[in-house]
């Protein structure tokens, strides 16, 4: 059976799942969720994921939320396929899990927040951006991307000399960032430009624009 | 050389790493950093985590620090010795990630502001508990832990019928929970309170609390 990702292609965990995929060459099947009909508040939908978020998962008899655990579960599954993205080795595997960590718990918060701010509030939420929440997730996204100057100047991906699922978590919201006036903290960093320049350029990842951009 | 965590025994997240190690059976040296004197923002720290926060690890030439991160190395590099705690089989190993994302994206934020409100607040930072907060985070545990509810019904632990490392990342924060009014929340729901229970009591974890309360 064919792998299905239950979700809709706006949203940056989704997006994470098809980058992941496509990365890997794997066939999958999109399950668009009607999250305005809220379908994914449905008895079918919260049977997949008991906290009504996308994406879902399924893999056979496997199912699965929360993208980056989707993720690792797809690379470790599909080790030989496509871009390896992850290691066998446990101190290799390790770097590459810390850098999944520090996307999760230091990257993610101040970009997603500044993108609900710059991005969905004026675009899609018809609210006004709130200038204060602006300047401090800009402040917290200023530092963190400070210690991954400091790693981008030794080594041209976060967890070495290869591009892993850590840069590729990264992914979609990096670019919606790029959309934003936020970009000015990432082109002030030579070589954090430098990479995010090289992994959004990535054919697998063009694929998910180019669906984003199409939905 | 023996592994290294470097923090202070108060720390959830440092105890988290050292739950790990005892279920693991592995010796190690605890490494004390003294905050109130500001090490963690010293370069000597910063040398090992750069975001200036506990914990951090060593072995040998791997430095580390993020808790999960430090766990999940600590699990595959010593599979072979002490409890299991991780599989190498991607689906099994799947359900493990999703474990462990669930808590660290679901479980731990109301946790660890309930915790703050309840119990750093009143008895170490002489603050007022702010009873508003306490209400949100109560509600959002509750929705949270009836989650668990349904899974505990169906399997002894959250990733089937063995513990793994995704109820061992619970145990620093639920035994916090567990000394603070917060704990009702847990009573109330019969499959979670056996749980905490069940894990809170394991001989690794008691040796954590035992450095908790000898510190």
């Amino acid at each position: 059976m064919t792998m299905k990702v239950y979700g809709m292609v706006f949203s940056p965990p989704v997006q994470r799942v098809l980058a992941c995929l496509h990365e890997k060459e794997l066939d999958y099947e999109f399950v668009q969720i009607d999250m305005k009909a809220g379908e994914h508040k449905q008895e079918t939908f919260l049977a997949l994921n008991p906290f009504g978020k996308i994406p879902a998962f399924q893999d056979d008899d496997l199912k699965l939320f929360e993208s980056r655990a989707i993720n690792n579960y797809i690379a470790f599954a599909h080790a030989q396929k496509g871009t390896p993205l992850v290691f066998t080795e446990p101190k290799k595997m390790a770097i590459v899990c810390l850098g999944l960590e520090v996307e999760a718990q230091h990257f993610d918060p101040p970009a997603s927040q500044l993108i609900r701010e710059l991005l969905a509030k004026p675009h899609f939420l018809g609210m006004a951006t709130d200038e204060a929440v602006v300047n401090e997730e800009e402040a917290k996204l200023a530092k963190v991307l400070d210690v991954y100057e400091a790693r981008l100047a030794e080594y041209k991906y976060l967890c070495g000399d290869a591009f892993t699922l850590a840069d590729l978590s990264h992914l979609p919201t990096l670019e919606c960032l790029m959309g934003t006036r936020a970009k000015a903290i990432i082109e002030a960093r030579a070589h954090v430009h430098a990479w995010a320049k090289d992994i959004l350029a990535r054919p697998a990842w063009q694929k998910v624009v180019a669906m984003k951009n199409n939905p």
